[in-house]
């Protein structure tokens, strides 16, 4: 569809239309919950997962009202993680926004948690696609298993292969389970599909390295978290593994590649220094940039036309967010 | 089918295949994911939610894989509830037998919760039937909703209206989604669906109503909690309500009238005596096996033979449950 259709509903529209419909799931049921989600949905936030949906299924063809309530299925997954992620890390801000665990109880944030997969999966349900719910609940147990791997293995291990693993199961799954879903709604080939599910793969992977690289090099009061946290964690990311292999003498980095977590505080922020400092930030921006190209890629053979236009420019956006 | 059949598989043998198709669900996860499991099947339970659909299903000619999968669906979703419900109330065991909680981090225990939920949908996805999986979610989301309802409001207070509420959403709903879907999975008229609703529906409440009797009767080590542990959560039950109707002059129930809890202890310790003396706990007795005759009385209409015997059993074995 061409945006100057006079029936042409822009993205901002449909964002709408799918916040009321992730908002109108709290109809019926008690108040508090209503009251979280408001809150939730206030908080923010891209709106990416929902987008990508739009516009693959609009390029495709699917049924508007079916990709508008995927949409809503997965922007709604995707917030219950994240509430139970903060509650999970004691997070009390996010986006600058005080997170439902630094207002709730643990009990209360749980519940609500699961009260937004319940939500999320009844709306998947409601595309009446089996192959979209099953892959719907296939990606809740990748992110779930892959939190569950980061928490008993893999702290302060450097290796490329299990930080690419990670960063699947964290964010890519869900970019990629958008895409493909988007693709299924609209009964394309399967061909088409996998190619689909491959662009929100590669973008899912550049968006985590972005984040990654962030987290190095953004400003705290915009990030909302100390500079090198993830690492302060024991989590290890692509800049760390970059600045590793250019530098396989340092001491700390010696430290992390025999498994062992960097605990000295002055040892840690010199490596957090010496990672911002490098080459590496900048070399983890070529690999999300690579991600993004790949993923370019696999529209080629979709509908020219300002949907694709739109997607290329989103993916383009991922590696451009502010650095 | 007749138990004299010669490929008649026993209803043991059935819930073992149920106990396999869960435990499969962390095939390929991570290990600690699977011990988890491994340790929710052997901590026991008596797994009537499965027996019922499996005998609802074979009654009614359901396809018998399709009434597995339910089973394993329903009972994951319920284990999956327990496992979040011990954490937020603390529990440290569960029939005698170390909660998860006990062993684990509160985000470790979140997160498997998380998993066995969305292996719970996964595999009423798979049962390939959309009315079945969105009564599917619209349980969970019922069941959160009980509890947070439970945890805001309605505290020490006497109201037999909220009671039914309250215990509908813990565990009637369960109970109603389980033979609902066993009937849909049947492809049997939307009337007889309606009657197997009902059916679980009254076993569930008859079966709430059991526990909440118990929870003044039991013995400690049978029930693995203090006498009276819900009236000292606040949480005011069925013997108790019968208690405040006959005795309105007391003073703890005016108070508890009034919507107060009762906080000393000497004086609770004195209101749980009385409830366990009273007559409260044998008329609530009565209330549980009305609600299971009436549930006896929507299998009317359905097949004679043993599957039907059998549901009649069940039934009645919710209310002779040890008292």
């Amino acid at each position: 569809m061409n945006p100057s259709e006079p029936n042409y509903i822009s993205p901002q529209e449909d964002i709408r239309a799918v916040e009321a419909m992730i908002l109108a799931q709290a109809d019926g049921y008690q108040q508090d919950l209503k009251a979280a989600l408001d809150h939730l949905l206030a908080s923010g936030g891209k709106r990416i997962r929902p987008t990508i949906i739009i516009y693959i299924g609009r390029m495709l063809g699917a049924d508007p009202q079916h990709i508008l309530t995927m949409a809503a299925a997965i922007e709604l997954l995707h917030t219950a993680t994240l509430v139970h992620d903060d509650l999970i890390d004691g997070s009390l801000l996010r986006r600058g926004i005080p997170t439902l665990n630094a207002q709730w109880t643990p009990g209360a944030t749980v519940l609500t948690g699961d009260f937004l997969f319940s939500k999320a999966a009844k709306l998947a349900a409601n595309t009446r696609s089996i192959p979209v719910i099953q892959l719907f609940t296939d990606t809740l147990a990748t992110i779930v298993n892959g939190e569950i791997t980061q928490m008993f293995n893999n702290r302060c291990r450097i290796n490329r292969d299990e930080y690419y693993v990670r960063i699947y199961a964290k964010t890519a799954s869900l970019f990629e389970t958008s895409a493909a879903s988007a693709a299924l709604l609209s009964g394309v080939d399967q061909a088409t599909t996998e190619k689909m599910s491959k662009f929100g793969n590669y973008l899912g992977m550049a968006f985590q390295i972005i984040d990654d690289i962030l987290d190095f090099t953004g400003q705290q009061d915009t990030i909302g978290k100390p500079v090198g946290n993830d690492l302060r964690q024991g989590l290890v990311t692509l800049p760390t593994i970059l600045f590793a292999e250019s530098n396989p003498d340092d001491t700390a980095v010696n430290q992390l590649m025999q498994g062992d977590c960097v605990k000295n505080s002055k040892q840690l922020n010199e490596l957090i220094l010496a990672i911002q400092k490098s080459n590496a930030p900048r070399l983890a921006l070529a690999e999300a940039k690579r991600f993004v190209e790949l993923g370019i890629e696999q529209l080629a053979d979709t509908p020219d036309g300002f949907e694709r236009t739109q997607l290329v420019q989103i993916a383009r956006f991922i590696v451009d967010r502010k650095l």
